[in-house]
Formats: structure tokens, C-alpha cells, sequence
């Protein structure tokens, strides 16, 4: 499906930007050729390349933009410097409507600290969540928060198991989406108070929601629930363990095929197979980590990403778009708050925001 | 080497009890000859077994135990009730003198509060910390707590980095281990207060040891570093998503190799090759979760382990035992603490304990 739409792009975020940057939107062009990128970043050095191909040149409008933020910057200062930088700009773009959302592969926490500041949260919603497609064997779940905030209280909690499953049903089309919250047990006395807090208003709610209790990290890999939703420390550890593992059996993988002749040629038989798997468990194909909870779209690729990684971190960001992902979530978030009757102060916030 | 000394089995924990331990007390007899076992459990299901075979009759004592703690029980109610079941008593062994270190694959929980309270732990400890070996791209590595204590203070965690280094020092070997701080990002600003405030007592302090400051998720399969030290949550959290990621590729492997005449062919002729990959990630290789800092050596083993695993559990204690590994961290561990001079009260109790 094509979708006639804008993105904003931040062209000089990410390790290879901007080439990476413009690389992945040719990618992507093929997969959506009706979607508009405003490329923000060094015009003298992205006009001559947009100017030279015909498809960029069609589906890309340069704006300048002065400043760069750099990747170890701290957020707080790129939030007080950084107004004239790709990021911003690219940012600020959506805020103005000009965009229905934002793509960067730049520094993680600085775009999460300027997106919150520009486009800001979703009423009843109190902090944005971070949030990825992970793979497990019965197809893919989504996690949240990977490291927005490495400290929650219960009520993010709640707020991130809620976005979750909205996410999980309207945009991966699940009927009745199972929810579990990241503990390190499953019995209801494990873990930390806040964990049993959240835990508790989640089970006792009225919410017409399915709330499996906790899980583990095994939980994760198996696929046992839909949504897993945890706090951005613990997710951001487990997210970064996950893929460390995933790296470790590629590895082990490469050095046990090259062992041997035998191995070599079983390795040349198996191979389309193999190729597959890799696909499955590529972390690129998941590249594209959503911020949820915003008033606008905005999706950030990893920072060492290639082309492929960056184009299909855009068109996470054009699936969003399409499926009208922050209308429901607005929607529904209301709605199960209402039911749930949680928190009267946040209800009556969103009900005059 | 097989050294001559006495382990203290609960002969009743875990899913596969007790058929799973006399089978594994038969392959670490293969390993260590002169070990000898105290078979704590029901004598009446116990004796016949180990009267039938010559190898356990010859190691084996059985002590009878009338009490079984379950797996589900809750740590708190198994120390108040389960003082006559197989796993206090063999635990009671160890503080006796008559064993030297003590294995159960039963509730870990329980048998972390048993081990702490009839154990104790070391001079300068405040709180035991369970740990193991991670595979990694350099070889093994140590991380700890993976569980025991799921809220940790500054002080906790430095001593649990310093009870790591000493474990790669002592038992794995190595000359100068690194030591790293799980945290979700490297830069010194990032994660929590607690985080912020050990990373900088290890930093700061005259200790002859390599901090090499926060390391994040997918160090650990980098192998970045010899020792992760975190909190009881976030590494029962990494540890399980590492375990879960592993099942997850090895079912798409197996999917994989399934799903052609060719892959199959192709499989056939690379196995000896997979098998040696299946081996060092396998997690019975690396059964035998430990916990460091109590005054004697209890193992962990995996609950729904088989006798291979159980054999290997049996054969961590015997290293531990066989390395002087306690003798060694008591001393080692008074040493560093002298030298950075953190905390006078504890030193002092210490010196008076």
C-alpha cells in the first residue's frame, strides 16, 4: 500500500549520515513511491546529491539546517543549543504540521528530549515510552519502554502496558492482545513495589484488556505475550542482551561453518535456509524503534544503521502514519482510562486537553 | 584433578529429583573419583537406588530428610517450616563441617534464604550475590547478581564487582580481570543515582583493580569485560533474555535445516561443526548458578535440569572448593577493602568477625 504522505527526515543523524540517509530513502521510495521526505540538515552537501538522481530529486525537499547534534551529546544541552540543528528542525517540522512524522538516527536521548519538548505527550499520557518489534517463535511482540526513562513509577507502567496494547492492535492487527509486565518471577510476590503496584491496577482494572501478569526475560525469546512492557532501564538492558546474543550465535555460527570443508559445503547447501533465519532474527528488519506517546510520529533508526536499516526504519514510521496509529491510541487511551477510572486528575487533564 | 572432599546434595530438588541426581552423581563421579556425596532425602526411595548401583553405594551416604521444600513455596514460609527437609539439612551439613560445599537444583529462592541465614555471609558481605558463567565472543565471563537480591544499593554493588574479581581472578584464572558496571549507556552520566554513585567508589577508590566503568547490554556477549556486576533484577532480566534468545535461534536453526532436501543434506555435513556450536552455548554447560559471599560453597543448579546438568553443578562446587575460592575471597577481599578504605564500620566488623 502507498500512502501519499511527508516525513521529516534529520539527514545528518546516524554513524554513515547522510549518505545512509539518502541511500535508505531510494530504498524505501520503491516500497512507497507516494511519500514526500523533507530532508533536514547541510544543504551544500545534500542539494548537489539530491539534484543528481532523478528519484530523490522527485521526492526530496532540502532545508537547511546549521547545526549538527553530535552523538555523545548530552540531551539536556543538545535541548539548549542544538534549536538551529537537523534534528530540531526535523522535529519542529511535525509540530508545525508540515510533517506527519519524524525519522532520525541520531543521538537517542536528545531526540527523545527534544521530541518530548516540540511535539509533547498525548493527553493522560505523563512520559513517552520507547518501543521496538522483537522476534519470538510465534511471530513478533512488542517492548516497552528500551530507555526513555531508566526510572518508572506505576503508573508509567500502566501507561506503557495500555500504549502497548494499543499499539499492538492497531498496528499489528491483533485481536485480543496478551500483556505482561517484565519481572523477575511469576508469582505475584516477586519483584519490586512498583512492579506489584502496577501489577495490581492492571489485574484489579476494569480495563478490557489481557493482562497475563508477569513475565521473564525467557518470556521475551518464547513469545508467551504480546506486549512486554517494563521500564526503560531494565527493557534497555534486556533490548541490548538480546541483540549481544543474537551477535554471539552469528559468530559461534560463522566460525562452526568455516571449521571444515564438510562444513563449508554444508554450509553452501544450507544456505537460502540460513539466509532466511538471518532475516528473521536481523536486527535491521526490526530497526526503527518507536517513540510512543507523542503528538506526532517519530521513529528512531539505530545509529550505526546502513540504507536498508534507515529505509525500513522509515516505513515503520509510514505504517504508523497509515494505520492512524496516534488518533487511536488518543481514542483509546481515553476510553480504557475512563473504564479504568485510575487516576481522575490525568482523566480530567485529557479531557480538557 | 580429583581431590578428595565431601559435597552435601539436596537429593530432592528440582523437576527430575531424585532419578536426575543419582545419575548425575554417577557422571561427576567419572570426573572427580575421590568425591564423596551426603544424599540428602527420603531414605526409602533413596537407599534401594544407591544399594543397587556398586559406584553409588561406594560415594554415596544417604541421610534421611522428611521435608521437601516445593518450588513454588515462598522463601520466607520454607525457612520457618522446611527445617527438616533435604534441603536445610544439607545445607546444615556445610555449617557442620562434615561437607565442604553444598548443591541443590530445588527453589532457589528458598535456598538462598536457607543458604544466607544457616551459612552467613562473609566478613565485609553484606548481601551473598548469585552468579555465573556468560558465554562471549572472548570466552566466559562472570556476572553477578542474577537474582538474589532484586534492589541493590552503591555499596552492594561494589561489593559485588569486587567478589566478581576476585571469582575471575581465583577460579577462572585470569591475571587482571576488567570489570564493568551494567548500565544503559557508557557515558558516566547515564542511568541512576546508585549506578552513578558505585561506578564512582570503584573509580575512585586506590583498589588494585580494572574498572572499566558502565558496560550496557550487549557487552556481555562482546565479552567487553571479565566480570558484569549489576543488581539482582537487571541481571536476572539479562540472564533470561540471553537464555531465551538462544532457544529462539536455535528453533529457527532447527527450522531452518528442516525446511529443504538440501538444508538437510546440508545439516547433516556441517553437525559435527553445529554440535561443537550447540556445546559452548549450551546452558547445561554453564548449569550451576553460585552463590559468592556466604561462609561456605552452595551451587545452584538449574531446576529443570537433567543429570548432565545436575553432574556439572557438582563439578562448579568441587572447582570452587578445589580453588580455595572462600579462604581466598575472605582474604582478598579484606585486602581491597583496606586499600580503599570505603566503609570503616564494615571493615571493622570484618576485622572482629
Amino acid at each position: 500500500m502507498s500512502e501519499s504522505l511527508t516525513l521529516s527526515l534529520d539527514a545528518m543523524g546516524g554513524d554513515h549520515a547522510p549518505d545512509m540517509v539518502l541511500k535508505g530513502i531510494r530504498i524505501a521510495h520503491e516500497r512507497h513511491p507516494r511519500v514526500r521526505f523533507l530532508l533536514h540538515g547541510n544543504e551544500a552537501s545534500l542539494a548537489p546529491v539530491v539534484n543528481r538522481h532523478k528519484t530523490l530529486k522527485q521526492v526530496c525537499e532540502v532545508r537547511h539546517a546549521d547545526g549538527v547534534v553530535s552523538g555523545d551529546e548530552k540531551p539536556s544541552q543538545a535541548v539548549r543549543r542544538g534549536r538551529d540543528s537537523s534534528l530540531w528542525r526535523a522535529i519542529q517540522a511535525v509540530k508545525e504540521g508540515e510533517a506527519a512524522g519524524v525519522v532520525s538516527a541520531g543521538n537517542t536521548g536528545a531526540f527523545m528530549a527534544m521530541a518530548k519538548l516540540v511535539l509533547r505527550t498525548l493527553p493522560g499520557i505523563e512520559r513517552p515510552a520507547i518501543a521496538a518489534l522483537m522476534p519470538t517463535q510465534r511471530g513478533d511482540c512488542v517492548m516497552l519502554d528500551l530507555g526513555a526513562n531508566a526510572e518508572c513509577d506505576a503508573d508509567n507502567l500502566v501507561q506503557f502496558a495500555i500504549m502497548g496494547e494499543v499499539f499492538a492492535r492497531t498496528v499489528l492487527g491483533l485481536d485480543n492482545p496478551t500483556i505482561g509486565l517484565l519481572n523477575i518471577g511469576t508469582e505475584d510476590q516477586k519483584g519490586t513495589d512498583t512492579l506489584r503496584q502496577a501489577s495490581a491496577v492492571l489485574r484489579e482494572s476494569s480495563l478490557p484488556i489481557r493482562f497475563e501478569g508477569f513475565v521473564e526475560g525467557d518470556d521475551i525469546g518464547k513469545g508467551t505475550v504480546d506486549v512486554v512492557a517494563t521500564d526503560g532501564f531494565t527493557g534497555n538492558v534486556a533490548l541490548k542482551a538480546i541483540e549481544g546474543t543474537s551477535k554471539l550465535y552469528t559468530s559461534f555460527l560463522r566460525q562452526a561453518f568455516g571449521s571444515s570443508v564438510m562444513s563449508k559445503v554444508g554450509y553452501l547447501l544450507a544456505r537460502p535456509a540460513l539466509n532466511k533465519v538471518r532475516m528473521r532474527a536481523d536486527p535491521r528488519r526490526y530497526n526503527g524503534a518507536m517513540f510512543l506517546g507523542l503528538n506526532g510520529i517519530a521513529v528512531k533508526s539505530h545509529g550505526g544503521t546502513d540504507a536498508l536499516g534507515f529505509a525500513n526504519a522509515v516505513c515503520v514510521a509510514v505504517d504508523l502514519i497509515s494505520n492512524g496509529f496516534n488518533d487511536t491510541i488518543r481514542g483509546e487511551f481515553l476510553k480504557v482510562q475512563r473504564a479504568s477510572g485510575l487516576d481522575a486528575a490525568t482523566l480530567e487533564r485529557a479531557a480538557n486537553g
